[in-house]
């Protein structure tokens, strides 16, 4: 059976020792999706064009979020990330934003939490600038797409 | 057509202006859930009663979470948050995690923001977690069940 | 002659006593600018025409530094920011972006260091965005242009 | 023409990658100043000399905002400062305080943004604490005086 | 027996609901200390007069120490602190620093934990520009000295 | 006479330049007590029997707040912690609960801070959890045990 990691023999949480772990090259995408009503992507849509940009400020969002990962998530440690890029995609058959976040470092533990981070951030920015319009938005389908570099090597996703 | 209030006349994005609304008490519940493999769940499981409380953890990190909001999301007002609870229940259907937070304030907006910031932070916190267990965890139905308080009043999810 | 009020009668500083100030409605108005020279402002109009949106970053970037004045400003008081807008605009004469911010609270203290701070921030953002282009941009004309609220009243720039 | 490399080929915004960058030692130095009437400037010797310390204050600030700056500065690389100095110098013929920054690191990415920041956050900081007394003072002057180190090697202002 | 307000009936940590409490003044001063060999207090004593000063830095960051309280103590409220006053005394009978801290708010819970928070902080400054001379310094007495306002009304430390 | 390398020739304080420092393995463990009457004592181990558990929360706010350290403490250096664990436990004869953190980093530095904060951020957290049963609690032999690594190498508390 597995072994959760993140807590010591007795079960106390604690973080990780990584110290004998090699600083090596990392990289993690994730992806996730706002769902919302027809009527709202299109406000999303016209407001690229011409008035508010909902997704220039989701993306800067999601991009510093990753930066916030170490103090959001208790047991993550700091790492010094050294790429991030966020984009969100309409997506009419959701209907919605896809959004997928890319996150490099040349660290000692992985980048999964700030690419999940990042998403998750973006996400909840959508949701703040599009809350007036929508209340019943969903936000879903956040997972890790791929992860490179360290000992236990690469994960893609199945589907 | 609604507007989207995040942006002024000329699509500029800014931080509304709630000067003039009044402090009344507000409250805000939301939901999510972690979608793991039936094993991990069993891990949690095991681990509350004599190892790890990923539970335990994942609730502390939604609280703290959720006073974060306004650092996380650009154009959300800080708030003097009174009150946030986070609950995280296992759920062999799903399988996985259920979650839910509370939040309350007696501000000028409301903490729809709030709670759905503690909602994925908590979810977050489990996938860190557990990721060593499992990388195909995936975190959806972040959604606003319930709003009360304010000039627009109460709201309650349909389903 | 003036007092410092930062500091106490033995010359140590502290954070001033507003307890027994009323909140009051509030309002600041900070501004400043980026010189550059005519190529790199070139480059910002047709990012913003089509390639990267240098003015909607630095923004964003300035509202959020707003809310972390009192992260920032040793002896500032935290205060509910209730409203937060950054402006900036091409200036051939300068050759750059002139800078305005404007911040509204209702609070015991006034905003004129959320709005400073503001602008600060804008404009160290519109340098990093820029500084691949041109490493002697120069930041400056940082003052108050307007200040209403409190007991103190009303201070406007004189030029 | 020069790129702007804070966005990727459509225009979106991102945190350019450095992964492939070497950790080299890199230095940077900012200035800028506060301009204020004599009878302000006169207020800090006095003060330094037996009331408050408003220029040790302001050093603090400085040295602490350089900490802050990839929190601050929405696409710039968390770095592990190994060095800050921040000196305020009351000058007669400005009149007013000049400000220096250095900051130094063995990482990435330069360290342009920290030493500006430095100046920015205690020139703000001198602002607050002297505010009560004058509210017209003006900072500017804020540019790099040098930079050393990475690949793009040293730069100098020209005057 | 008294009850574990933190916790909720089924034993799960909550931020305790407060926003039924109303807002008044409150105060709480605390107090602790830093022990250390009669050559260090020596160092402190001749940097105050002409070299550095050990006691400004420490007194600062226990100021910014309270305003980061909330972020912290993971179940406290976010408070707006009305003010901050930390004082440092030698103490050759210790021998080393006495610290005071006070602080006030107008809001629905205590600011207890603020004043201990700074206590801490300023004391933990104390060690980290001292440990270069002595590694076996002592930080201990750390307590409440006095609290008042709020439904629980005036505490005063016995001793 | 020992020099306090916070300052520099002038007594101004910087971060001291560790730039030219290499990177080696380092280690420090800190340690120190909250003491409370037994009746408190006992609400603890009860509350981890069965309803809420002070220990597991004020662990992991010791963890999160290692992370805060350079954010807390003006002078020192961000460094990427690579282990922190913090363990609470229960002593009759003091009576109250004893803390013990240890930190772990590959850096330029040593985390003699880090796990200082720890310690102070865990007591702080059992005090918030404790008080409305108990106000005279008291914070007290917070000390560096150990420390490896480093230009000075090992350093064992006496005692």
């Amino acid at each position: 059976m597995p072994e959760l990691t993140h807590f010591d023999a007795e079960g106390r949480a604690h973080m990780v020792d990584v110290s004998d772990k090699s600083e090596t090259a990392r990289l993690a995408v994730a992806t996730g999706w706002v769902r919302m009503a027809p009527e709202t992507l299109a406000l999303i849509r016209a407001g690229s064009a011409k008035k508010g940009d909902v997704i220039g400020v989701a993306r800067l969002a999601g991009i510093m979020g990753a930066k916030k990962t170490s103090d959001l998530i208790p047991l993550c440690h700091p790492l010094p990330i050294t790429r991030v890029a966020v984009d969100l995609t309409p997506d009419e058959s959701l209907p919605g934003l896809r959004i997928e976040a890319t996150v490099k470092t040349a660290g000692r533990t992985g980048v999964e939490m700030e690419a999940l981070t990042a998403v998750s951030t973006a996400a909840l920015t959508v949701y703040d600038m599009l809350k007036a319009a929508e209340k019943g938005m969903e936000i879903g389908g956040i997972r890790l797409k791929l992860k490179e570099g360290g000992k236990s090597g690469r994960y893609e996703a199945s589907e």
